[in-house]
C-alpha cells in the first residue's frame, strides 16, 4: 500500500491529475447529498409508526398514576416514563425529570439555571466572573453552542479512545474555581462513537474540583444505541459517584429522539435531589407542564425497558449496512495512505474522521462543490475552531445506503485530493 | 334587599348565627371541591378526541412545506400553523414562531432571552441595574412568578372594565428608563374577564416610553375563546402600532391548551422581525426544533381558522352553564347585600370577584376549610399581596355543574360570614 507521505513530486503531481479527472467526473453528476446531521433516516421513522395508534379517539388517557393526561398536572412527567428513563439512565426513577421534546433544550435550561440562579448554595454562575467549562475534544458543536450563547469560556481537552484526557480534566478542575462544569457524551461520543472507559468514568466521579458548583453534564444521547452484538458497555457514573460521596456532580440527560421521532419525541434528566430542587423551582416558573400525552404514547408502545431494546435493535439493523458502507469505503480507498485514520464506533451516529493537518476544511469544501453537504469543519471544536484543522465529522445514518456509497467515494477522492495538494504545497 | 353595612349589631349576630348554622352543616358533607385553576373539563378535552386519529400508524406526514414531520427541522413550525396562528393573533403568518407546548414557556423565554441578551441594540436587561415591569392588577399569577423568577420588580397597576389605567402606564412608562414591559391578558382578562377599550389599546400602541427596550407582552391566552353570541371585540394592536410606528413594542402569545389538550397542545408567539431576530437566534441555541407531529395533527383537525371557530362553539356550549351556575349563585346570595362585586364576562376563564377590604383570605380559608379549593387570596396581585385583600379569582372551568352549585352555595355563604364578621369587630 502506498503511503503518499514518501511520494516524489511527479508520483504526487500523476496522482493529482487521476484525483482531478475522478472529481470532475463526480462534479458533472450534480449530487445532492447530505450526511451532515445525525438525523435518523425515514426508514428508522417507519419503526415507530404504530405509535401513533396507540392513543386513539377511543383511548383512556389515564396514566400510572391515576391521572388523565389531556389536562395540565405533573410537572416532572408521569410515572412509568420516569421509571423507564431511570432505567436507561441506570438512576432512581425518583431523580428523573420528563421533559417536552428536547433534551438539548433541558441542557439549555440547566446552564441558564445555574448561570441565573447558582447551584450548591453558591453565587449565580453569571455573578462568579468569567466562568468556563471544560469540553472534550472532538464534541459535539451544540452542546458548544449553549456554552458560547451564555458567554462561559470552553476549555478544549483532548480526547482518546478511552475518553477525556482525565489527567487534563483532574489538574484543571482541581486547581481552578472558575471551571464550572465539563460537557460529556460518554457512550458512543458525538463525533469520535468511542465509550469512556471504567477508569475514565470512576476518575470523573472521584473529581475533586476547586469549584464546589462543579457539574458534569452527562449527556447519555445515545446510552442504548448499539450497532451490533458487540457493544460497548458504560460503568454507571452515579454508583461511582456513590463511592466517592460526589453524588451532586452529575446531571444526566437522553431522550427518544433517536429511539422515536426526531424532534416528537420525550427527553429526560436526573440529577439528585440537591439539584433537582434549584432546577424543578425553575420549572415550576418556566411553565405548567410537558406533553403529558406525547409521554403515555410512549410509555404504552414501548411498554418496558424490554420493549425498548426490541426496538432498538430494529434501528441496529437499518443503520448497520449505512456505517459499513462509510467504513468499507474509507477502508478500500485511504487505509494505509498515511493521510487519514478513523473511528470503529459499535453504536451512536458519528464516524470521526482525521484527515491530515490543514486539509478538513479543504475537504469538506471540495465535498460541497461537488454537491455532498459534510458537518462544517472545524464544527466539532468549541467556537468552531479546530486548531489542526484536521477533523471531519461524518453522518451516515440519514441517506440511503446507495447514496452513501455515492457520497462516500468523493469524500475519499477529496481527501485524497487535499492530501496531494497539501504534499505538494511542501514539497 | 338587605344592605350589611347598614345592619345593627344585632342583626349582624343574627345573621352570624344563621351563616355559621349553614356553614356547618357545608363542613359535614366532607366536600372535596376544586375552583382554583383555569382548567378545562374532561368534557371539553373529549371535544378534541378525534384529533387523535388523524394522524396514525398509516399516515403521510408531510407539511405543506414538503417537510416529512418525523424528522428535524423547521425550528419556526411548519407553514399551515404559522398561517393559522397569524389569523388567531390577527398578525403576519411570518411574524409567527410556533413552538411547544407551553405559551408560558415562550414568554419566560422571552423574559429570559432579553434579561441575558437585550433588544433593540440595547444593553441585555439584567446590565441595567433594577429593571421593572407593570403589573395591570388583579392579573395572572404565573405572569408574575415570570418577572418575580427574574428578579424584575413588579409595579402594579390598577384595572377597570376598559382595562388598565393608561394614563398611569402612560405616565409610569414616559418617565422611568427601568420599566422594561408590562403584562396584558387583552381580553377576557385573567382573572377579570373584560376586553381592552378600543381606546385603551390605542393608548398602548402610542406609548413613548422612555426606555427605547420596553415591550409590551400581549398574552392573548383567550382571544377566541367566546362564551356566547355578543363576543367582546379586540382592537388589533398591530394595526394601531403600525399607525405610530411602534411595531417593536408588542410580542405576542397564544396557544391551544385550552382549544384543544391543555399540556399537549400547542404554542406560538409573533413579533417584529426586529424581536424575531434576537429571539430566533436564543431558539437555535436551545433547541434544534418543537414538535412538528403534534404540530401538524392540530393543523389537519382544524384544517383552517373556520373549523377553529366552529369547535370554539363547541367549547362554549360546555362553559356557558358553567359560568351561569357561578353567576346566579352570585346574584341569588350577594345582590343588593354591598358586600360583594363581580364581572360577567363575555369568554374566558374566569369570574372575579371583589369582596369587602379585609375578607379576601377569611372567604377562601373558610371556604377551605369546608372542602372546597379556591385559587389562594392575593394569587392575582404581584407578590401574592393583595393590598385591599379583596379580590378572589373563580375559575368555574373545570368542576361539573352540579359540583359548581354546591361550591358557590357555600362560597357566597362564606362572603357573607367574612363580611358580617368584618362588619361586627369593626362596630
Amino acid at each position: 500500500m502506498l503511503d503518499y507521505l514518501s511520494l516524489s513530486r511527479e508520483e504526487l503531481e500523476k496522482l493529482r491529475l487521476g484525483l482531478q479527472k475522478e472529481y470532475d467526473a463526480f462534479q458533472a453528476q450534480n449530487l445532492k447529498l447530505d450526511m451532515s446531521r445525525g438525523k435518523p433516516g425515514f426508514d428508522q421513522a417507519d419503526l415507530s409508526r404504530p405509535m401513533l395508534d396507540v392513543l386513539n379517539s377511543n383511548s383512556d388517557f389515564k396514566s400510572e398514576s391515576g391521572i388523565d393526561c389531556r389536562n395540565y398536572g405533573l410537572l416532572d412527567g408521569i410515572p412509568e416514563l420516569k421509571k423507564m428513563f431511570g432505567e436507561i439512565l441506570e438512576v432512581p426513577a425518583d431523580w428523573v425529570f420528563v421533559g417536552g421534546n428536547s433534551s438539548l433544550n433541558m441542557m439549555f435550561d440547566t446552564i441558564a439555571c445555574f448561570m441565573e440562579k447558582g447551584v450548591s448554595g453558591c453565587k449565580p454562575w453569571s455573578r462568579q466572573g468569567a466562568v468556563k467549562f471544560l469540553c472534550p475534544v472532538p464534541g459535539y458543536d451544540r452542546h458548544f453552542g449553549v456554552t458560547e450563547y451564555f458567554g462561559i469560556e470552553m476549555i478544549p481537552v483532548p480526547t482518546d479512545a478511552n475518553g477525556p484526557d482525565m489527567e487534563e480534566v483532574e489538574q484543571l478542575v482541581a486547581s481552578d474555581e472558575q471551571i464550572k462544569g465539563i460537557w460529556c457524551v460518554p457512550k458512543y461520543s458525538n463525533p469520535l462513537g468511542i465509550t469512556y472507559s471504567d477508569e475514565v468514568v470512576r476518575r470523573m466521579a472521584a473529581l475533586q474540583p476547586a469549584a464546589k458548583d462543579f457539574r458534569i453534564m452527562w449527556d447519555n444521547a445515545y446510552c442504548i444505541h448499539d450497532l451490533n452484538d458487540r457493544p460497548d458497555k458504560l460503568l454507571n457514573l452515579l454508583e461511582e459517584c456513590r463511592k466517592n460521596g460526589t453524588e451532586d456532580m452529575p446531571v444526566f440527560f437522553c431522550s427518544t429522539s433517536k429511539i422515536s421521532f426526531p424532534g416528537a419525541g420525550v427527553a429526560a434528566m436526573a440529577a439528585s435531589p440537591a439539584n433537582m430542587n434549584v432546577l424543578k423551582k425553575r420549572y415550576s416558573f418556566q411553565t405548567i407542564g410537558y406533553d403529558k400525552l406525547n409521554q403515555l404514547r410512549h410509555a404504552r408502545y414501548f411498554k418496558d425497558y424490554q420493549g425498548l431494546m426490541e426496538h432498538m435493535k430494529r434501528h441496529a439493523e437499518i443503520l448497520r449496512p449505512k456505517f459499513e458502507a462509510v467504513l468499507s469505503n474509507l477502508e478500500k480507498s485511504l487505509l494505509g495512505k498515511g493521510i487519514a485514520s478513523w473511528t470503529h464506533p459499535n453504536g451512536g451516529y458519528f464516524v470521526s474522521v482525521n484527515v491530515l493537518s490543514g486539509c478538513a476544511e479543504r475537504v469538506v469544501s471540495l465535498c460541497k462543490e461537488a454537491g455532498v453537504v459534510l458537518t462544517p469543519a472545524g464544527a466539532t471544536y468549541p467556537y468552531g475552531k479546530d486548531p489542526n484543522d484536521s477533523n471531519i465529522r461524518l453522518a451516515p445514518t440519514f441517506p440511503p445506503v446507495s447514496e452513501l456509497e455515492t457520497a462516500m467515494k468523493l469524500f475519499c477522492i477529496c481527501v485524497e485530493l487535499a492530501a496531494v495538494e497539501k504534499l505538494l504545497s511542501e514539497q
